[in-house]
């Protein structure tokens, strides 16, 4: 049995090493149109910044480790058809722009997602960049090491825009941060978001909300100014877009592979599209939100391993199946940590949930032992039963840690009452006696208890 | 309605503080035969090794802070009886020696536990000490502040014991562990207990496995040598009895409150003992193992700190449940973490479970991003039906993240196969892009899919 995969970065690789291992007498060819596969995108934040030196250490394997277990890797190859009735793709050499045609038993389908970038004049400009992969990464150092840059404008106040904000700040860049919408982190609850807004000021962070990018002006070909819809006009070396990225599924739509709501590749829970045969992994197909259970695309760098997994399994033959996600998430900016698990009280509202939710001050240790860290926790569950709904940290110290039992909290459909009485792990170094998820649980309960319910929503 | 609480450092005091939350009607009293109340009992060996420079940051609350609330709480009074029948106690005012018959409506015992100190020749020499409360630390800071100490010996090597290695370590003291036991950690497989031993040896630590502590022989009224129960004979200026301590329970015994099979008091998940009107909490009773449904001595301050809270809801009229322990753990000695939660394997063969383990390395990191840092992660599950069983991890970076992922999951009754798919905070700085919890969980269900049933215990 021949399986094609297209796109070799996480799910691409991840599927077919998978595949590998379940059924070595598979065949399998992965076609990647860039230069390398396998490699880490989330680090790239940290490449510009300088805290990872050695960029090729974000790759994780090489074509020729792949040749070793008999899994063919083709780059600069792009699949530019696929013909499902015949079972065929259009492969393209893109080094002499020859042009193939290959039987496939099972597909699977992994291109990923690409940054969105607006149809504006000017949008081609010299020093307008976007961050996504390595030739994106190429572009950045060039400019970093041929020119000096003083001004940076990122648009999008997003992960990687924060992310960049800080590598920025590292690179003694003056950056300001342009976001249409009325605040950053438009996921997290206001008052969480906020601490993050008050940082990035502080660490000499422009921010101009509630405006977006209208026109880019150049002088000899590089970006000069960038107009904003409002009329601003703001000097810039360096224009990065970072509004957010879009799967790329114009092959699957090509093909009639139906996309779902979201408008990524619908998959079942074994990641097989709506023609059988042919499966999906990772940022170009969408999800469940395990909470809702409404579809949710979520273009993160674990989901797509964890999907990976289970299309490479059941694209062997296996019968696996990826339950969904709880949209956790976390990233650093400065020195703050943000995570997210679950719903926000306002997303959660919209869904429906008749919300109670708790903010308080944590800490990563013993009140009296030293080096401890402070972080703010906020905590949501259903007023109905109790159940948990999902978690915002933001701050120092074990913020990962905190975010991660309410992930995994919710994965068991604990209530605030389970959470309680959760036994975690106490010593002096690592905890206070009670842990702050325990305490924040705690209090939840208590507000559901001694409030009777339909009387809106209690804060 | 009056509630008298016998002992004041966890149990008693947090107890005390949520009666009154919950009422604060009600009179309430505590009596605490020690210096100090409500203190952290875990920070002792910080103070001796200076990492914690103020031992009265130890102190959480004063008694004049209860005062504030309306809490009477009585230090240097000893509860000496207890007359179920007439509800009354008798107290000694310890400072004038008298004594006084007060009558309660409610009682919570939370008389803690002790040392277990042999009955050995020598054994009340000066230099001979335990490590539990304010006046233990008083004896050993001027121990170390008018002798030179040199040599050192450790009698068992549980936490306290490998902590206090750290510490003395940290001034200069050679440190020699006796354990009877034939290794170190008993509650943890040997695979992981070995790296801790490992670790011991490489910080200049000299353990003596297999043998037992026989007589002190002393000089001018201090200790001076260790005779062991092989006959070896072993100089030492300064011996810590750390083999463990005992549940606090002549008060209860005397009074006929039930004991459970552990020798602590027995409760149940309202925290009151079989004796109508008393409750109990913290290290003097007893509670049940979460996975086996078995009773459980788990004498830790967290704990101590959960029941307290149930027990003074109840105490004050309230209806709270405390549903049992997992046995989470964790401690640090010398650049390791060593943690464990729920069963160990030999543990839960011992309870009957058929198991299927996994050991593996993890990191803390992404494999590229500097200052990464690595553990040793045992994953059990019960091969009948994936529902894990427990985990231990042994290492640096972030075990104590790990421990209470696996905490979590047992809370909620997870399998191996559910963990695989968990939605944890992924991002370069704090995990690597799949979590070793999830790949341990994944490679665990793996074992069970495709291994038959009956064929015994897999490792």
């Amino acid at each position: 049995m021949r399986i094609i995969v297209i796109g070799g970065v996480a799910a691409g690789t991840k599927a077919a090493a998978k595949a590998h291992r379940v059924d070595p007498n598979h065949e399998i060819i992965i076609y990647q149109d860039e230069d390398e596969v396998s490699y880490s995108a989330c680090g790239l934040p940290y490449v510009i910044s300088g805290v990872i030196i050695d960029e090729h250490k974000l790759i994780i394997r090489q074509p020729k480790d792949f040749a070793k277990e008999g899994i063919k890797v083709f780059t600069h190859h792009r699949v530019i058809n696929i013909d499902k009735a015949k079972q065929q793709i259009t492969v393209r050499n893109l080094e002499n722009n020859t042009e193939e045609v290959v039987d496939y038993d099972r597909l699977l389908l992994a291109t990923g997602s690409s940054p969105i970038v607006p149809n504006i004049k000017g949008i081609t400009l010299k020093g307008v960049l976007t961050l996504r992969n390595f030739s994106d990464l190429d572009r950045f150092k060039t400019l970093l090491n041929t020119m000096l840059l003083n001004k940076a404008v990122i648009i999008g106040a997003g992960y990687i825009g924060l992310e960049l904000a800080e590598s920025f700040h590292e690179l003694n860049i003056k950056t300001i941060i342009i976001e249409k919408a009325a605040r950053i982190l438009p996921r997290f609850d206001p008052e969480m978001a906020q601490p993050v807004h008050d940082h990035l000021l502080e660490n000499q962070v422009e921010l101009i909300l509630g405006d977006g990018l209208a026109e880019l002006h150049g002088e000899n070909g590089r970006v000069a100014t960038i107009e904003t819809e409002s009329g601003k006009m703001i000097p810039a070396d360096l224009v990065v877009i970072a509004i957010g990225v879009k799967p790329n599924v114009e092959l699957a739509k090509a093909a009639s592979i139906e996309l779902g709501t979201t408008g990524a590749i619908a998959v079942d829970s074994r990641m097989e599209t709506r023609t059988p045969g042919i499966f999906a992994a990772g940022d170009c197909c969408e999800t469940v939100n395990r909470i809702t259970g409404t579809p949710i695309w979520m273009p993160l760098g674990d989901i797509a391993n964890l999907q990976g997994r289970v299309a490479g399994e059941n694209v062997s033959g296996g019968n696996a199946h990826f339950p969904g996600v709880f949209g956790t998430a976390i990233f650093k900016t400065f020195k703050l940590t943000v995570a997210i698990t679950g719903l926000s009280e306002q997303a959660a509202q919209k869904s429906g949930f008749e919300t109670v939710s708790i903010v308080m001050k944590g800490t990563d240790r013993a009140r009296y032992y030293p080096g401890r860290q402070e972080f703010s926790l906020k905590l949501i569950a259903n007023r109905k039963d109790g159940r948990l709904l999902g978690a915002q940290v933001v701050g120092s110290g074990n913020v990962d840690k905190m975010i991660d039992i309410v992930a995994t909290a919710l994965l068991g459909k604990l209530t605030c009452a389970d959470l309680e009485n959760a036994d975690l792990a106490y010593s002096p170094p690592f905890s206070p006696v009670l842990s702050t998820i325990i305490v924040a649980a705690g209090i939840l309960k208590s507000k559901m208890a001694y409030t009777p319910r339909g009387h809106g929503c209690e804060k």
